[in-house]
């Protein structure tokens, strides 16, 4: 399965790449060409360093979705429209929603764009694409940890129940994390909204890193 | 620490009564008097057969705000507004939110009152109430499995720190519950919201009483 993910370069992207470059075929995105290669030289050292397996490559983000069978969104929900607007080609594409937005004070508090979470919105802006929101609550640091387990919980949300089945195949392909289907896209705010949760209870519990189990 | 449950009578209610009597002072309320001491006889002789000491009475919903110094209010969220109306001496209480607004449909919705929460509304409700939100997430069922173990993590969310300390205390003596400081009130949206997630988790996954745990 090739995944391409745009915004490839930012902290989760990357850990992303890492993670998901030992079982597949991943190509980092960003809007320009030269910061996608040296992230992915980064990656890729670091992988021949612990002598892992990995396919892995750079490209424009227009080069993600020409290129790929899913393509995840890694961008700040700031930025995700003019992101779309210089991209061509998203129609009948698998994309994967990441995002959470929020806004940050004494705590941080879930602040969902009007469509009701960035899954949501991502959907109304690409309306002939199958969106699947994933891998919301997975914390960032622990993306880029990879001699480390991951073994949380992952909610998947989407309306397209094939394209629910092949995220939730990928989300398990890494590590030990677990998929869970969570029904339909409409939940996506609640699972959203769970990762400015965790970001306060380890703030308030001096814990770190929190993340989320169902069971 | 004197506790009254006004709904104590519902499922939740008792599995909360069983589980806490055994380490404190513990009132089963409910709108009859004759329904309460039915309950509460129920509790008492599964509590005995077990050979498990508890302290339990019960008594009106009026009597346990009279009573306790901390209320607990287990009530459909329909029926909140009347049971409210129907009480006097509220002011200055420790008041335990454990609501989760939900409408049922091909899955379960969160489905919060314009305030945002029921325990946001339960605090509009009662401006001089210390109101808390708090097991929320329980699975109903496993409340009444007193042999089991309950080793969930619990958030706990308010604006009032001191009763917010005093509630988690209550929620780590019972079981093995790991109370969590969530933040402020205005957090207790995501934390209702959690329990229709889990419920449609559990559907979804053929799991059986899912929790939920921060780590």
């Amino acid at each position: 399965m090739k995944v391409g993910i745009i915004g490839g370069t930012g902290d989760i992207g990357k850990g992303m790449a890492l993670r998901l470059s030992q079982n597949h075929e991943v190509i980092i995105g960003s809007r320009k060409e030269e910061k996608a290669s040296l992230s992915c030289d980064a990656c890729c050292q670091c992988l021949r360093e612990l002598n892992l397996p990995f396919n892995l490559t750079a490209s424009t983000n227009q080069g993600v979705v020409d290129d790929s069978d899913i393509v995840v969104f890694s961008v700040p929900s700031e930025t995700l429209q003019i992101t779309i607007d210089s991209l061509t080609g998203l129609e009948g594409k698998l994309v994967v929603s990441l995002m959470n937005p929020m806004e940050r004070g004494d705590f941080f508090k879930y602040a969902p764009p009007e469509e009701g979470s960035a899954a949501l919105q991502l959907q109304r802006m690409l309306p002939d694409s199958r969106v699947i929101a994933a891998f919301n609550n997975i914390p960032a640091k622990q993306w880029n940890q990879i001699a480390e387990i991951l073994d949380y919980s992952v909610c998947v949300c989407g309306d397209d129940e094939e394209g629910k089945k092949v995220v939730m195949e990928l989300v398990n392909s890494i590590s030990e994390l677990q998929a869970l289907n969570a029904g339909p896209l409409a939940v996506s705010a609640t699972v959203e909204a769970i990762t400015p949760l965790v970001i306060n209870i380890a703030k308030f519990n001096k814990m770190r890193d929190v993340g989320v189990y169902f069971r």
